[in-house]
C-alpha cells in the first residue's frame, strides 16, 4: 500500500517532510576499489580493460577487438526487427529537432564606453557516453545522450557499453548509428571510465563523460570529475502526477506504474483534490499491476515509495510540488498552463490529460536524461548546452581602455595587486601620450 | 627562471607534454575533518558554528550575532574611500549589463505532428556565495559570484565570510550591498558551507553554492554536492599570452605578472614568434619585479611555473594554446580575430594590445570566474546560467499524441517496459474511439 497523505490534516506537515526526507537507495561504498581500477588502467592501459573485460564480462578480447566494427554494426542492424527500426529512427528525428532548437546564439556587441565585448560557445572536441550493459541497456538512451552531442557538434562521440558474455542488444548498436556515435568499445564498468578520462593506446581520451550506471560507474564519474567534465550522478527515477477528477483513472494508475516499474527504488506520487478519484487511481493501480511484465519490480516500488496525497486545493498541490521538485511532473487537470505558471521546480513538465510521462521517454524530442532526488531546484535535464561551452570575449581600444581604465586601477589598487593595476596603468600613459 | 621553450626543438613536444601535465598544488587530504565538521554543523545547528568560529576566527558569536546587521553593512560602506566606492558602483553596473544579456530564452513551438514543446527557464530560490576571509578577501570577487544570481532572479543571494579576529574588509560589505546580496553571515570553512548546504536555526537552506576557497571549503562543497548544487572547484589561476614584435614588452610583461602575482601556484606563458621579443619581455619582467608590492609571490610563481614559447609562426600558438586550454587567453596580435577564430579552448578571450587581462577581473562586464587546470575544454565561467534551470515542456492532444504515440509504444515494448507502453496505449485506444 502506498503511502497516505491529506493536507487537511494536523500531522501532515511532518509526514510530508519524512516523505521528501527519505533515502530509497543505499549508496554502496566503492570509492577505493574504483580508485584502484583508474589507477591500473592509467597505468596498464589496454592491457588492463582486457583483464576486467575477461574478468566482469566473461569475455576474452584483445586491443583489436575493444571497438566495435562497422561490420559488426551493419549485422546488428540487419537483426533489428524493421517495426522498431522505423520507431526508433522518428525518435532520432524528433529529438534532434528539439536538441536543435537548444543551440545558443553568440553575443558580440559594443558598448556605450567603447568596449567590445561577448562570447563565444564552442563544442566539447570529444564527448564519452556510457551506455550499461544487461538489461538496462536501452536504446533510448542512446539516443538521448549521443544525440545532443552529435547537434553541439564534438567531433569524437565515443560510446562504451560492456556486453557480459559477448552479448549486446543489437537495438543500441543501431541506435549508436542513428544518433551519430563515432565509435564504440565494448567495455563497462570503471574501467571503461578510466579509459574515455585518460586514453589508452587504443582509445584517445574525451574531455566530457555522461550517461548512467551503477555504483562503480557513479564513483569512477565522480573521482575523474576535473580531468574530465561529467553529468549528473543520476538517482532512481520519480514522477509526480497532479490530477483531478476529470481524468480516467486507469490512465493515470498507468502512468504511476510507469515510473515504478523502472526500478524498486522509483518513486511515483500522485497529488489530487478529489478523495473518490484518489481511490479509483489506487484501485486500477491493483488492477494493472496483475497483469504487467515487470509487476514485481513496479509493485515493490509502489509499495515502498509511492504516494497519493489529498489537498484542498490545486494551489496547495503546486506548492506541495515544488517542494518535491520532481523529475517528471503531469499536470492532468483542465488548464494544464494555468497551473504550470505556479510550478517553478521541475526536470520536466507533461501537460494535459493526453500527455502521459512515457511519451517523453522515447519520442517527444525532449531529453529524457533530467534532475533527480530533488535537484530540479539547481540543475536541468541535459541538453546541447553540456557539450558546448562558452568563451567570453573582450576587446578594448585605447579610448575605450581610458574610459573604463581607471576604475579598474583603483579596484587593483584597493586589492594591493600591483601587476594588475600596473599592466593597465602603463597602457593609459601610453594612451594619454598618443 | 621560466622555462623556455623552442617549438623547432626535437625535444619539444616531450617537453611541453611535461608543462601540461605540471601540478601546481598540492591537493591536501582534509575529507575526514570536513566529514566530522559537517555532520557536527546539520546536527548541532548554530551552536556548532558558534564554536568552530570562535576556534578558527578567534571569535565569539551567539546566533544573533551571526548575520551581518543592516548597521553594520552601511557604517562599513561610511569607512570606504569615496573613489573606491565609485569605481566599485562602474564595476557593479557594467558587470550586470554584461550579466543581463546572458539570460535565456524560453521555447515554446508547436511541430508538424501537432505537438506542443518547449523549455522553461527558472531562477534557483537560494543562492549561497562563499567569499573568503582575511588576505584573499575581494570585493571584486563578491560582484562576480553575486550579481549573476541577483540577475538570474533568486530571491535569497546568501553571502558567508569568515572575519578572523573580527576583522572584515569594508569593501567586501559595500560590494555585497552593491551587488544584491540579501543576507550575509560572518562564517567560514566547512562550517559555513554547511550551514549553507543543511541550513541552522538562524540560517535557511541554500539551493547552490558558488565561490572560491581554501581545501576546506572546497573537500566541503564536493560533500554537499548533490543535496546542492556546486560550481566549478577553482584551481591556481593562469594566463597565456600570445604577443607578436608589434607589442611593448614592458606592457606584455606586466600582464604576465598579473597573474603571477595572485599565487606562487599561478601560471604564467608567453607564446611569441619573435626570439628578440622574447628576451624583452622577459627583461621587462625583472624590472617591474624589482618595484612590485608582492614581488615574492609573483617571481617564485614565474620562475617555478612561467614559461616561454617560441613558436615559427602564430598557427602553432592556437594550437598550442588549445592544448593549454587558458582560463585567460590574451592575444595581442595585429589581427586579434582572425587568431581567435583558430582558437577553441579559453575561458575568457582578451582581443588586442590594448585588452590586459586585469581589465576582465575587473571592470569590463564579463565575469572573472573561470575554468582552470584546462577545463575550458569542457566547462564555461560564471554566468547567470549558474543560476538558473531549464523544465522541458510537452504538450499532446488526442491527434498528436495519435500522430506519435505508436512508436513510442513499439520502442517501450522493445525495452520490456509495458506499463510505458500501457500508459501510451490507453490513451490511443480512446482516441480511436472519439
Amino acid at each position: 500500500m502506498p503511502l497516505k497523505l491529506n493536507a487537511a490534516d494536523a500531522g501532515f506537515e511532518a509526514a510530508f517532510r519524512e516523505l521528501l526526507a527519505s533515502k530509497r537507495e543505499d549508496s554502496l561504498d566503492v570509492n577505493e576499489t574504483v580508485a584502484a581500477i583508474l589507477k591500473d588502467v592509467r597505468t596498464r592501459g589496454d592491457a588492463a580493460l582486457v583483464d576486467y573485460t575477461e574478468r566482469f564480462d566473461r569475455l576474452t578480447l584483445t586491443a583489436e577487438t575493444l571497438r566495435v566494427s562497422a561490420d559488426e554494426i551493419m549485422a546488428a542492424e540487419a537483426k533489428c526487427v524493421s517495426e522498431d527500426l522505423a520507431a526508433l529512427s522518428v525518435a532520432a528525428d524528433r529529438i534532434r529537432d528539439y536538441h536543435r532548437r537548444q543551440v545558443p546564439e553568440d553575443l558580440d556587441y559594443t558598448d556605450a564606453d567603447g568596449v567590445r565585448l561577448g562570447h563565444r560557445w564552442t563544442p566539447v572536441s570529444a564527448a564519452g557516453l556510457y551506455v550499461p550493459g544487461g538489461l538496462a541497456s536501452y536504446p533510448s538512451s542512446v539516443l538521448m545522450n549521443a544525440i545532443p552531442a552529435a547537434v553541439a557538434g564534438s567531433e569524437r562521440v565515443v560510446m562504451v557499453v560492456p556486453t557480459p558474455d559477448g552479448v549486446i542488444n543489437p537495438l543500441v548498436l543501431a541506435a549508436a548509428k542513428l544518433a551519430g556515435v563515432t565509435e564504440i568499445y565494448r567495455i563497462g564498468g570503471a574501467q571503461a571510465v578510466a579509459a574515455l578520462a585518460y586514453g589508452t593506446e587504443t582509445i584517445a581520451p574525451v574531455d566530457k563523460i555522461v550517461g548512467p550506471g551503477n555504483a562503480y560507474v557513479a564513483a569512477a564519474k565522480k573521482q575523474v570529475f576535473g580531468r574530465v567534465g561529467i553529468d549528473m550522478i543520476a538517482g532512481p527515477s520519480e514522477i509526480l502526477v497532479i490530477a483531478d477528477a476529470g481524468n480516467e483513472p486507469r490512465w493515470i494508475a498507468a502512468d504511476l506504474l510507469s515510473q515504478a516499474e523502472h526500478d524498486t527504488a522509483a518513486q511515483s506520487i500522485l497529488i489530487t483534490d478529489d478523495a473518490d478519484f484518489a481511490v479509483a487511481v489506487e484501485r486500477a493501480v491493483e488492477v494493472h499491476l496483475q497483469s504487467l511484465e515487470r509487476t514485481g519490480i513496479a509493485s515493490e516500488s509502489w509499495r515502498d515509495h509511492g504516494a497519493i496525497i489529498l489537498v484542498p486545493d490545486m494551489k496547495v498541490a503546486a506548492r506541495l510540488s515544488d517542494r518535491v521538485a520532481p523529475e517528471h511532473l503531469e499536470l492532468a487537470v483542465e488548464d494544464p498552463d494555468a497551473l504550470a505558471a505556479q510550478v517553478r521546480h521541475a526536470g520536466a513538465i507533461f501537460l494535459g490529460r493526453h500527455t502521459p510521462e512515457a511519451i517523453g521517454d522515447y519520442i517527444a524530442g525532449p531529453n529524457h536524461v533530467l534532475p533527480t532526488a530533488r535537484s530540479a531546484r539547481f540543475s536541468s535535464g541535459l541538453s546541447v548546452l553540456d557539450f558546448l561551452k562558452r568563451s567570453s570575449l573582450i576587446s578594448c581600444n585605447p579610448d575605450s581602455l581610458g574610459a573604463i581604465g581607471p576604475a579598474a586601477v583603483t579596484l587593483a589598487q584597493s586589492e594591493g595587486l600591483g601587476a594588475h593595476a600596473l599592466s593597465i596603468a602603463l597602457r593609459l600613459e601610453k594612451s594619454e601620450m598618443t
